[in-house]
């Protein structure tokens, strides 16, 4: 089992990563001293499998707890539910020493964190995401949030949970595009910090595709590392933190046109990355393009898209106006400039953006 | 003009006491560089007097806003409430940047202060209290939160306010039994941390009865000094912090059994600190009796109430023992030994409880 501690002053806490480890999860919280009276939160299909495990060390352990399934999908993940989840909270009489327990994905880490930053002013919450995105990407950095009608994380704060426990073993039953959505977030994590890292990825692609579960202790640990660097450095994202943005102006903007429907987040981000890289050729911020190569070449590996046919330009270029308009009138694009170093640039004019999206296939 | 610093690290704060200060509220946003998309939460009660002065001064300083109105009453404190100013929010565009002001009393400080801490995870906002109770109290601390069909404050936060500016002018408008509410508070802080305070408390009854504007800068300024070096110690009330609930055992009881509607908040303090210094008196906690009569004389001064003739004594002690149940099977009683002074005891037997509140007029 790894431990990556993520230091955030008071509010540190440590990724757990193994094997199997669900079902250690009563085991785990005795250890760490986060004995309270438990509230799982998951959803039926993650439930289905890992829900018994662990109830079953929840159970072994001597807990109490409660179950409250949330139905599968973005769209639940919303004020009308978090308000289920306190009327059960309030009508069981869950005082302040509760602990909830988020298994399952995003949409299940989120919803949970939500609540448990907004539940009698602050209750803790552990953890257990069971897909490759929620485990490198929503376990580091205390983003817990549910959406609005009009937007993605509108309602949200920044929450640290007590601890996180990510079971690899959970990414054998990952459907395949879910897989490769959490490795773009990995790839990126290599582009933008660590070369050696992002090497290591190129040399052990087909460990990945098969979720080899050593392997994949490996890969979740380096993502975890190199995102809590970057979080630590920057909690409440003013400055830094910015840069886990790489391939998500872009990224974003297809999401919102398809409204969230034609792309897994991971493969949004896997081609605003490479239009972001082609961005840096152009502005000469990146000197040599052969990392424009690599890239399409390892998300072409994943099954991730390297190009946008078919795709409006011009939709594209309103979803990012559109998030120009809440970000004060600018667009900060994170350019790379060689492997494992990006650099922040408002510096790039709406004619290139346009320029880099028609290269890659996008229409009028 | 008094300044009282909340040192709470990277999220410490001022607050500015004086008088008429309201009007110079566009200029202080500029001085203290909290520039941004301004929206003012208030209610018509309180916007019949101090909209004007502020939205003139916002005018002044050049600054765009809009205001929200927020239903007048504890019951408009809920989710519903937060909804529809997320709504505006967002169908204006207000962005991370955005600054909100809350311009009336706990209720609009709560709400406002609670959709600052969950809009885009937390845009900045500033405190404008017109009671005297949230000039003392909801000031300092931190504490948002709305209501919950099952109970007040369910669902909250710790979040603090960029600046908080008390103008204590609009004290000169505020009904009498809403001054004395906050007096109770004022009262209570002099008790448990500060004897010269409470003394001085004692010299300027009149004043005080009058909200005269130069005693009740004192006043403001005195109680959240005391306030501030408690949060301070504690911020997430974890230990130090509790001795604040002074007053409030007995206190939430009245409140509860009466539906929130028998007795403004700080008159059922006064009894609940009546309650507890007898109590402790009984415990020889206290050694001094004379603090009773100094109390009991103090409360009678302001027109607080000091018996609860007619209250249902098992009410009261099943009022107290549902938070019981929600704190883990224990009562923190805050007990007096002296003016300035306090212990906290959960050695407090229910029989002894009832003795006290039928010394105090509770009936069968």
């Amino acid at each position: 089992m790894e431990e990556i501690r993520v230091d955030l002053g008071e509010r540190s806490y440590s990724i757990l990563i193994g094997d199997g480890i669900i079902e250690d999860t009563g085991e785990i919280i005795r250890e760490w001293e986060l004995d309270g009276k438990v509230l799982v939160v998951t959803n039926p299909t993650v439930a289905e499998w890992y829900l018994k495990p662990l109830t079953d060390s929840l159970i072994a352990a001597g807990f109490t707890f409660k179950v409250v399934m949330v139905p599968d999908g973005e769209v639940y993940k919303n004020l009308e539910e978090a308000e289920k989840i306190y009327n059960l909270l309030i009508s069981n009489q869950y005082d302040r020493k509760s602990l909830l327990i988020a298994l399952g994905g995003g949409v299940i880490g989120d919803l949970t964190g939500f609540v448990a930053a907004t539940y009698l002013r602050g209750v803790r919450f552990i953890q257990i995401p069971t897909t490759l995105l929620a485990q490198v990407d929503a376990s580091v950095g205390g983003k817990v949030a549910v959406n609005h009608p009009r937007g993605k994380n509108l309602i949200g704060s920044f929450y640290q949970p007590s601890l996180v426990i990510s079971d690899v073993g959970t990414l054998l039953t990952l459907p395949e595009t879910e897989l490769h959505s959490g490795v773009a977030e990995v790839i990126k994590h290599g582009l933008i910090m660590d070369e050696n890292y992002f090497q290591f990825i190129c040399g052990e692609i087909q460990l990945i595709r098969e979720a080899n579960p050593g392997i994949m202790t490996w890969i979740v640990a380096g993502s975890c590392n190199i995102k809590s660097r970057i979080v630590e450095a920057d909690e409440k994202e003013s400055s830094l933190r910015a840069i886990l943005n790489y391939g998500h102006t872009i990224g974003h903007a297809l999401e919102t046109i398809t409204d969230y429907t034609g792309f897994k987040h991971g493969a949004a981000v896997a081609v605003g990355m490479i239009a972001a890289a082609k961005i840096a050729w152009q502005l000469e911020v990146l000197k040599d393009a052969s990392l424009i190569d690599q890239l399409i070449e390892l998300c072409g590996d994943f099954n991730l898209p390297v190009r946008i046919d078919g795709f409006s330009i011009e939709s594209i270029i309103e979803a990012i106006y559109y998030d120009k308009k809440m970000a004060h009138g600018k667009v900060n694009w994170i350019l790379p400039c060689e492997i494992g170093k990006v650099i922040i640039s408002a510096e790039v004019s709406e004619s290139l953006v346009r320029e880099v999206l028609k290269e890659l296939g996008g229409s009028k």
